[in-house]
């Protein structure tokens, strides 16, 4: 079964998804949506995804929104094929699930204020807004000096095994680092430089990048 | 084991594991932390949770924090035992997953922004933003529009099953129709109205509204 993935394969959430069929050998099919013009809102996608966001699988019978539950669903169904990304037991998946919440709530906002205001405000022709650059780099500031003592601990977020919590941090980072000039704040990190050296050489996030951004950056 | 829960029993956070544990009829024991005084800086505190944001649970060996992590673990460890919150399977699961993360993502910044500006600021002595109250309840009100449609066809979010994902509602959606006077948001609308009155009548719910507020409403 074919998994169709309904997005444009530059979006963070988008590439969440992707990175983990990928390490789990999921057979997909992307299926753009242009978000720029505002596909996302039409009706035949509001029928799929009611609240408007990218992405939005369809696999079978099911149809599943939220990025961060169809990383879930994907990685329980296929535990055993590729990298096992939830952990070997309860207490571990619950780990894993700790740092997960962590980056969807603590990590991923101001990530998102500074790749939106720094690379698609003016792509958009929006003026940027200082002020919330500022305010959300001096937060992901705090996030991340409190990932540098996690990480000098354990080797990923969740302990000595990549998971889920890992992978989820790939997207935002990748244009935090790559694309928005930001790439002084995981490097001065010394362990967060070497955890973002290892998960962003996985050969599933390098295939993912592959898939490129539509022309778009 | 008796499950320690740091936290005040007011937090929303904190109910929201509450409501969890006393449906799957586990002991624990709450530890108040008070953070009206900020307690939550400490530094005793922090070892537990490097946010400072509450509830932490301690549980045996496994010290776990980020109230939905919590509530995943006890409802897979406690599966059999109590609700079942988490569906019978896992398609079940990942729509019981994808309804919580709207919950965490959609559903609760709306709710706090009221709930804090409406019931915490005149007892902090702080001036109500009300721009701010404004815009949370028009976003709110599009997120239960949403709802409204969604529970016009299964009785619960993630289907004809209670759920995680109607639990982790429970905290704000009290404050919003008991304490801040925005009743109407969920009366006006039928469905909404009609699941409220299911979810906010389940003994557990009421066994964590039984355990007060520390005197603060």
């Amino acid at each position: 079964m074919v998994v169709k993935v309904y997005g444009p394969v530059y979006s963070a959430a988008t590439r969440r998804v992707l990175a983990c069929l990928i390490e789990k050998g999921v057979d997909f099919e992307i299926k753009p949506i242009n978000i720029i013009s505002g596909e996302q809102h039409s009706p035949d996608y509001l029928k799929l995804q009611p609240f408007g966001f990218v992405p939005v699988i369809q696999d079978g019978d099911l149809t599943l929104f939220e990025s961060r539950a169809i990383l879930r669903y994907y990685a329980e169904k296929y535990a055993s094929q590729g990298a096992e990304l939830l952990g070997k037991n309860l207490e571990e998946r619950a780990i894993v699930e700790q740092w997960l919440e962590v980056e969807g709530h603590n990590y991923n906002l101001p990530c998102y204020t500074l790749v939106v205001q720094i690379l698609y405000h003016p792509k958009l022709g929006l003026a940027l807004d200082h002020k919330a650059i500022e305010e959300a780099e001096e937060k992901l500031g705090k996030v991340l000096d409190i990932y540098e003592e996690r990480l000098s601990k354990s080797k990923y977020l969740a302990g000595d095994f990549y998971s889920l919590a890992d992978l989820s941090h790939l997207s935002f980072t990748n244009y935090l680092v790559n694309n928005a000039g930001k790439d002084y704040m995981i490097k001065n990190r010394k362990h967060v430089n070497a955890w973002w050296e290892d998960i962003s050489n996985r050969p599933a996030w390098k295939k993912v990048l592959e898939l490129g951004t539509d022309g778009l950056f």
